[in-house]
């Protein structure tokens, strides 16, 4: 039952010779979901074993390269590979374009169906739903259409506590109808409230990736209690005024966003290359949210599964 | 006056964990051209330390993902870098409507020239020169469109022997006609042919790329002697009939053409990513051409000069 991120690049629109351009790989119960794709994300993939196959969904931020020139040569390997299931793009509609003038010259041979959803950057809504999680978009503001996306897992089944089965004599209809979430309703016409007969094994969780945007107050209750927040912070505090200009963020930015959220942990990212070290960044972004960390290529985030409080 | 070859990629149509896709740098007299640009190929010239402001031209063989992929991110960094020179890229005619493409979605900002020339692949032909160096195209077989490409450094000025200055009593107009190549005309008539007067300082180098290519024998006379050569070896030996059917070489093939063309030395790439040792490949180019090596990520093969002999 893993649910993890696995930093696929952390460079900003130039790489550097240790740091990729920006992707990122979300693991959910052994589904891959792709956010992202720069440059040499298919190679960054490889690294990290996650297998090719068990992509079936790659969520577009926006249509800068940096985000997006991976795709080319990752369509192009999945045909390689001999897919033939589809892959489903999620991005602002102009990427339908991008991919059918890329089809037109590269896709002659593909043997899969590349289907494209276009998403309303704008609204927050739900874009994705399978039975074990959602996805929504988070409008960012960034210098051309972008959104985040917030990667929700479902509230797992409900667990009987055993000893109820005994005291009520539960039937089997009984017991699949409380771990639906029904109270029960009792022969004397009394009624046991749900939340005494069951319990959620594990606190569902959750992953919001916000990313090219300037700082936005505005993300604050859609991403709020997240289990793991990934913010850029492509400068640091003292290029707050090119940070404005060119609609990024800086780490203190960065962090005073996951602290206004009350995030568990956050993670910076989408580094200038000016920065070759970059623990000024995280000390910076660490004196407003000490949980932060540092995106760092083949670095996987592991959010760990928690009892359920009541 | 130097004369080296980058290994940037050596991967075939999918890359490897640690192979990226074709894209070789040609450093003649600290002038840098890049021939082919796989996906990554950008990250791969920082790790060499290649300069983007050093690379003024792109040789494309052919229009196959895997050698042009990286051409997006590399033309974006080089305006994110400031660049204000244009840049000029050759290749199959189709090349520039997709770098058309290209820019009508990422070029708005561009604040450079891309010049495209529009390269016939079927005709032996020098397409480039300036004052050190001359480029051809050499004819490929492969299922596309494609052709190689082949560097020669122009011969050197000649170096006067200086004890002809004396015996002879040269003038300065003497002397530069003489490093031009002339004859001297003596006072009595007689004629002092040039090479009794002067001399080549260095043999003129010379580097063959070939890639992709089935086994072509036509290609030999067109790199006849030349000092490196690169020819793909996909695949080894016992694939020779997969090679064939679409276009590539074995490991004895680019061997075979690099003994028959007489070269210096062999480097062998375009591995498929089957491959993970390549030792065995290795060994059986060896057992037709000895002077072989592996064209391997961050290696640099350098043909020293030569003394020219008479």
């Amino acid at each position: 039952m893993n649910f993890e991120v696995t930093i696929l690049g952390s460079s900003s629109a130039s790489p550097t010779k240790n740091r990729f351009q920006t992707a990122h790989a979300v693991n959910i119960h052994e589904r891959f979901f792709l956010i992202d794709c720069g440059e040499g994300a298919q190679i960054q993939m490889m690294r990290n074993n996650i297998s090719f196959a068990h992509i079936n969904h790659i969520f577009i931020t926006h249509l800068h390269g940096d985000h997006i020139f991976g795709l080319y040569g990752l369509l192009s390997t999945l045909n390689l590979d001999n897919r033939r299931h589809e892959i489903h793009i999620y991005g602002f509609s102009m990427l339908e374009y991008i991919l059918n003038d890329f089809l037109k010259y590269f896709g002659n041979e593909f043997r899969y169906e590349i289907v494209f959803h276009a998403v309303n950057v704008n609204q927050h809504k739900l874009i994705y739903e399978d039975k074990s999680i959602t996805v929504e978009t988070i409008p960012l503001k960034h210098r051309v259409p972008c959104c985040g996306y917030l990667f929700r897992e479902k509230a797992p089944k409900l667990n009987i506590r055993k000893e109820m089965i005994e005291r009520y004599r539960l039937s089997l209809a009984e017991i699949a109808g409380i771990k639906e979430g029904c109270d029960l309703m009792c022969e004397d016409g009394s009624v046991i409230p749900n939340m005494e007969l069951a319990y959620m094994p594990y606190t569902p969780r959750s992953y919001a990736f916000c990313s090219d945007t300037g700082y936005s107050k505005k993300i604050v209750n859609i991403i709020k209690d997240v289990d793991l927040l990934y913010h850029e912070a492509t400068f640091a505090r003292e290029l707050l005024k090119m940070a404005k200009q060119i609609g990024h963020s800086t780490t203190v930015q960065a962090a005073e966003i996951a602290k206004q959220a009350n995030v568990k942990k956050l993670i910076i990212g989408h580094f200038s290359s000016r920065y070759k070290d970059l623990n000024p960044l995280l000390d910076e972004a660490r004196s407003v949210f000490p949980e932060t960390y540092l995106a760092k290529e083949n670095e996987v985030f592991e959010i760990e599964l928690e009892k359920f409080k009541e």
